[in-house]
């Protein structure tokens, strides 16, 4: 049994920079993956389009054969002007982390109104706002904002956004609640969101003790869980796959305090989807998920693509080995040592 | 300024066996604790009276100031029979942990029905139940049950055993949510909760990543720990210190993967509370809380004491050390490193 699913998406991952980009970057094709949407979370940032044409240079060179779209770190420092500077450049979004809420972001936004006119450029000059939909927890509301709510006590200004800027092309990204689905659904066709593969599997008992499967924004209730599988296998043009896969060296999840957050999940992340969708009995959807929904959104075209190949899904037993890398720099992928169902072929 | 305590109570404590009990039992004292509770998870867990009673003999040696109070592990071979000679022996209560749900429970109780007998005659003997007041996540369950409202989620079984045995003396241990305090109030005098020191400061967003901060029950909402520090310094003679002081070597809490759950508070444990009930501005009630209510309870009475000693607290610094023990079995104490406002004197 296979299926054929063309050139697959993931529109959100993290591949660092330095050694851990030499390790993770050639897991792409591995994956399944034809086309990455990039995040700037480097440090320092990426806040300028050289940088982000420079960075997708040494990705190229890692992984020839990827598609990359780049991205730039939300930040005082950009300008209107940079906004369509970036999409003359073929940077294709700007990414908005909170302050505080992930790994390195404490370069992030406090307060959006400060770049409503940044938002304004993006929408004439067509770039995508990609939103960490996290409400900071602040010491005025720290009696009240966990790392449970965090998401849907963000949700109005989702909402407030959308409607100062309907025609600015947000994603709410690494939707992990029932509500996060819902609002996406009650907003018009511009707003989306992406689903990780990893909250297709977890829920908040996962994580405690277990920093493999700590992330930001933790997986939440066994209900949120089945919204986010429901919207993934609904085939709704408005959720698409971005795995978030955010790797950590075992240095760093092997903490007892202060474990990075993130879930390694490039390496496997189309047969990792795949497998819900199977179980869901719902492999009819997956291509809409995986491929088609974030391409349509992104506008991006095949003609553009790095490479002609396509990726087909085999039904054949595909083993998650127990690390990429050696000891403390090595990077475990979800679901270390088990076996998925599915497997890629590149034709 | 110094606050004088008489002989302050704990309990519910975890001082393991072997080296680590070597390591925690001589902490006791330190911690301002003259009478211990003490938990009989031990692998193999204690459901003898004999085994309790050379336990105690083992934990003297170690602390022979402390007053030691001895407890059993419910399970299927501790008959009615057996629950008086205990109570002959000096067996102050059994404990019951639902299976699965935390440290040494795999031999715990799936079901209460069966242990009516016992229980009927732990009233009549004048024995305390202790219960770890979770509903366990089995496959039936999972698609609602979450180490979030576990403990929630039990609070109709404790009122119904309260309700079958009127007169059975039941703490519903470690209380972590504003519902199980209600619970706890609503009930008659015979059942009380106890409160842990490292729940008045944690919260949810604490124990994600971070090992040490990692218990079971887990620490809730805001909210909640709202409630359990206004039920703490209430004064009401319902609720009580129980530190549920739960040591682990290094090895296991700095694993990324499976780390252990359990905060170690022993060796600090009234100037913990202090600190927060300082916070609060209700020093007044600390004695209630530390030493009163648990000892009425427990029917516990000072000529039983193994010391004459008293507690004081002394408003000076007191530095908690990085660690007891040294390398991969090194045990870290809750705040490791910081320094509370009170030490502990003697006299």
């Amino acid at each position: 049994m296979s299926i054929e699913l063309g050139q697959p998406g993931d529109y959100h991952v993290h591949l660092r920079d330095g050694d851990m980009m030499n390790l993770v970057t050639p897991t792409i094709p591995t994956g399944g993956v034809s086309v990455c949407y990039v995040m700037p979370n480097l440090n320092p940032p990426i806040v300028t389009p050289k940088h982000a044409l420079a960075y997708k240079a040494e990705l190229q060179a890692l992984s020839p054969t990827t598609t990359f779209l780049m991205s730039m770190y939300l930040s005082p420092s950009i300008t209107p002007e940079m906004v369509f500077e970036a999409a003359k450049s073929g940077v294709s979004g700007i990414k908005c982390y909170p302050a505080g809420v992930t790994t390195n972001s404490e370069h992030g936004v406090s307060s959006y109104e400060a770049f409503y006119p940044v938002f304004s450029a993006m929408e004439e000059a067509g770039l995508v706002l990609n939103l960490h939909g996290e409400c900071p927890c602040t010491a005025a509301n720290a009696d009240y904002i966990t790392v449970l709510n965090a998401e849907e006590e963000f949700l109005p200004t989702l909402k407030d956004l959308h409607s100062r800027f309907p025609k600015l092309r947000i994603i709410l990204e690494h939707c992990t609640t029932a509500a996060a689905v819902q609002a996406v659904r009650e907003c018009g066709p511009t707003v989306v969101g992406t689903i990780t593969a990893h909250h297709l599997y977890l829920i908040v008992d996962n994580w405690g003790g277990n920093a493999l499967h700590f992330c930001k924004p933790v997986a939440k209730w066994p209900h949120d869980r089945r919204a986010l599988i429901d919207a993934a296998t609904s085939g709704d043009a408005k959720f698409f796959l971005g795995t978030d896969s955010a790797p950590h060296p075992l240095k760093n999840k092997r903490k007892a305090m202060g474990a990075a957050a993130g879930v390694f999940t490039q390496s496997h992340a189309i047969p990792y989807v795949a497998q819900v969708f199977e179980a869901e009995g719902k492999l009819d959807t997956l291509k809409a998920f995986v491929t088609d929904n974030g391409r349509k959104f992104y506008n991006w075209n095949q003609e553009l693509s790095q490479s002609n190949k396509q990726v087909r899904l085999i039904r054949k037993a595909n083993s998650i080995p127990a690390s990429f890398g050696e000891g403390d720099e090595a990077v475990i992928p979800f679901k270390a040592g088990e076996s998925l169902n599915w497997s890629i072929e590149w034709y």
